[in-house]
């Protein structure tokens, strides 16, 4: 049996994509839909006072294409605290005309691939990255991705050397996008059908492009990589849903 | 032909994933809401007597992301008496405004692999894991899966020792995870789409994700192993049910 | 090219699965639902009188889980017979209520893989089983299966002695469940998506199980089976529909 | 590169299959069903008259399953046409009762893997197969279908001359159904999903099972065949229109 | 690890493809139809009016079957403008009519596998490709595609050289079909689910069939080619709308 890596888990993670029923919403009275935002206002209170208290996260985006219109990220140091948040929207007014695309449940990891000699619970950098504020940088995209088993592409079966070599080399061509992309990388073995939920910001997104592009060559991509769906966005500003959800 | 393992058989499982239909809930009048709930608590009721006097079990959790708000499951001595909860529940107002996820027939199963000196159906602790009274413990992760038969990966054709082998390893991880995880194995060969179902109860949700990603790395998944949706949540006590539906 | 597999052919056979719409079933008046029940009876007994004469056969089932609730099973000696009562019944009352959830075309199918010295058309076993009245016994396993065309797994390439070998093996674990299983294999190449459906009986749903369990560890079915969903349940006899639809 | 076999293509042909709504079409009262009728019937002679004229040709057939109710097909010169069929159709009182199910694009194709010592253009044979007038015969049975690109079985590395061997010995199984099965077979390479439609034609239904079946051990289908579903059905005659939808 | 192709990146693309829900706008009045059509006319101009100043382009079509029926292609210098086109077209009447089939996000491409020896950023023909009005030749067809990464068939693993005899051999074919088939491809690598989408356009239906028949012979596409759902459909010029929605 091959060594598993090991893995600092943070904050759990939800994303959840919805499209909005505007016929539906159409048909509402301008004081009813003020009504919807205003309760959907008071949620979004709750969530940044979180945030400023450091204990979660979280982030709304308009969403490119039928997929989904809008995308949240909800992370919170505890999955009950997430089901907490979903089973509250889900109940609101707002929940009943944004209707469920895909959701994905995961934990913001860190692997030590990479060699690690410092106490990760002491670390305050390792602890800003296990509990990440999500960046306000404009441009969003997320897909969730495996490692392959397949044949003489099997990722499980290598031996851990292997793969450190692998993913150093998959590190340094991130580290080129450094000021460019950041990534918040969620694992969700145990969790959700795929193994990890990627996560990624930019100022301009064609550096989403360019990063994947690059990292389809690299062989821990080219042989072992299997991706889902992507999902690519912008900021959804609270300030901007009066306008965007006015008809 | 490979030998196939012996294998005893418990109690048949049903597994309902259920998403509540809060748009047509909210619509009923207090009143309303009240009487189904309350014709659902009589449900409740019957369901805790069988399970007071062990001929049965039952759990209800809460689950995470949009694939399912609500997970049931039970645990009874026939297919037959499976049917008539289910029967009985569909007609019910509750299942009104419970849509349809997903469903999973299976039967509590132990396998041989391990060597057994006992008499099965003498053993009280075999008999207790044959029909066992479903954990407590606060989250549960359900999926279901497959062993492998593809190409040079086929499960099947292999003999019976290198399978024993493979499995007493993956008993020793499992093993490994003693008070923190405790797992269900439900055999489905015959009976649904997967081979097998496995649920599993944690005090800790992070537990899942190292032992699900530990057992990876073993050859008997990561080579064999195919994997369907994956679900956890967290106990959803009869208790709380007033609230879960308030609105 | 490797010689093909003589086959019989009998009776032409439809699976049909349906679900309930109990929220919609539950709001007609009671004298609505005793029209409904009535008008599906007169169909019963058509069938009936069929199956007395000995011209066809059918079987209705209550199915576990959510992927089905009611499957029916026409046979008839030619399709447009079997289409007849297809259309006749989706014109009822009752299939306003049943929404279809999965359908099979195929037709009884003897495989001549095992040495024949008789004449098919005089012998009447062979007779009886191409056209078999449906038994009884209270369960019902139905599943629709390929053999596998891939890469070495490819049985179309292998020549007739080796199937025809690895057929006997597999007919040898069939007998060995002599009295505990019926089976009734449907051919479907040409017909729908899959090449043969399984519908299997048993007194005790255990042996399905058991059954193709032990045949997983076949030559045949290791390599080269694929398998489609697997549907359960147990006899619904005409005369507990009054109970089964009453709410 | 493999050379690729030249093809000769005629008629555009769409498959269109759809679902009868019987829930809704029962609700209407007799007038109206009767005024939605006859509009269709108007439909019905405006492609009577092309198929007079020998410039078109198009189908009815009711089909088996929940898969399909009703197939049409569509033959004309240019895909306007087609899809001007299509449109007026789409807007027509009956196809609001009438689900779509699948639909397939593609054009009559011959492709000249066998050799050829005429001017197709000149050959009266050669036209009339591109440009046919659909058979009357009782049964038909429609499937899309794709040569392999996999591994080993890649049917576009081969060359021309193993591939017109193959072709050929494909050809000769389906000489021996002279009398019993007429195929139209249609390339939708760059129209549609698969790379070709396969319809067949019969007098006696079980044909289709002993070609596709008898086929599927040559090397062409065994090796390099990949299948998409298989609808099968009998003619509608446009007379029997006013039964089919009595209700 | 093999060194990635270097691209140049144009203008963002959407497609978006929508199927009309005639059932209900036969339900409007005709001033309804007509004040739903005006506005969208007023979308129209401005659209027209970006696309006078070269400062995007966008196509509308009509489409071939169930898949969908009408077909808009928008490209924008930004996704933000990309994002406001979609979010204002979803807020408007007509697309309360049109239901979302499928949706493409990506951005125009030029792969620089040929030699290039001109500073792109200087080229007039290179700008025009990246920057391109869409041609308004009567015929279009769109698919998504991949390179195979599988097995012996991984596009990503093999060397730069390779990869560029291969895509020579490509493009060779392609400029056979100078002045028949025009066409754009746009990379969504790290945007959407397939790598690259397709757009063809011809004056003949044929040629879409022609040119990607040839190309499936070509090693890069017989090997490495994954391909996604196939549309075609036609120009729906603004001055036929009052026609095409006309009941």
């Amino acid at each position: 049996m091959a060594e598993p890596a090991k893995t600092l888990d943070g904050w759990y993670v939800l994303h959840d994509l919805r499209s909005v029923d505007w016929a539906s919403w159409k048909k509402l009275s301008p004081t009813e839909r003020e009504n919807i935002l205003s309760e959907f206002h008071s949620h979004l209170e709750k969530w940044d006072a979180v945030e400023a208290s450091q204990e979660g996260s979280h982030g709304m985006y308009k969403m490119m294409g039928q997929k989904s219109d809008i995308m949240f990220m909800w992370l919170r140091p505890t999955m009950d605290e997430l089901h907490e948040i979903e089973h509250a929207f889900n109940k609101s007014g707002l929940a009943e005309f944004l209707i469920p695309n895909y959701s994905y449940v995961s934990v913001v990891e860190l692997s030590n691939y990479l060699p690690a000699d410092k106490d990760p619970n002491e670390d305050p950098e390792i602890q800003a990255r296990l509990k990440p504020i999500l960046p306000k940088w404009q441009y969003v995209c997320f897909y969730p991705m495996d490692k392959r088993r397949e044949g003489n592409d099997n990722w499980y079966m290598l031996d851990m050397e292997d793969r450190q070599t692998m993913m150093r080399s998959h590190g340094m061509i991130g580290r080129g996008y450094a000021g460019k992309v950041r990534q918040i990388i969620s694992g969700s073995v145990g969790f959700d059908d795929w193994e990890w939920g990627v996560t990624l910001y930019a100022h301009d997104m064609l550096q989403f492009k360019k990063l994947v592009y690059e990292m389809r060559f690299d062989e821990v991509s080219a042989r072992y990589g299997e991706f889902g769906s992507f999902f690519v966005g912008m900021q959804l500003p609270a300030k901007e849903l009066g306008d965007y959800f006015y008809v």
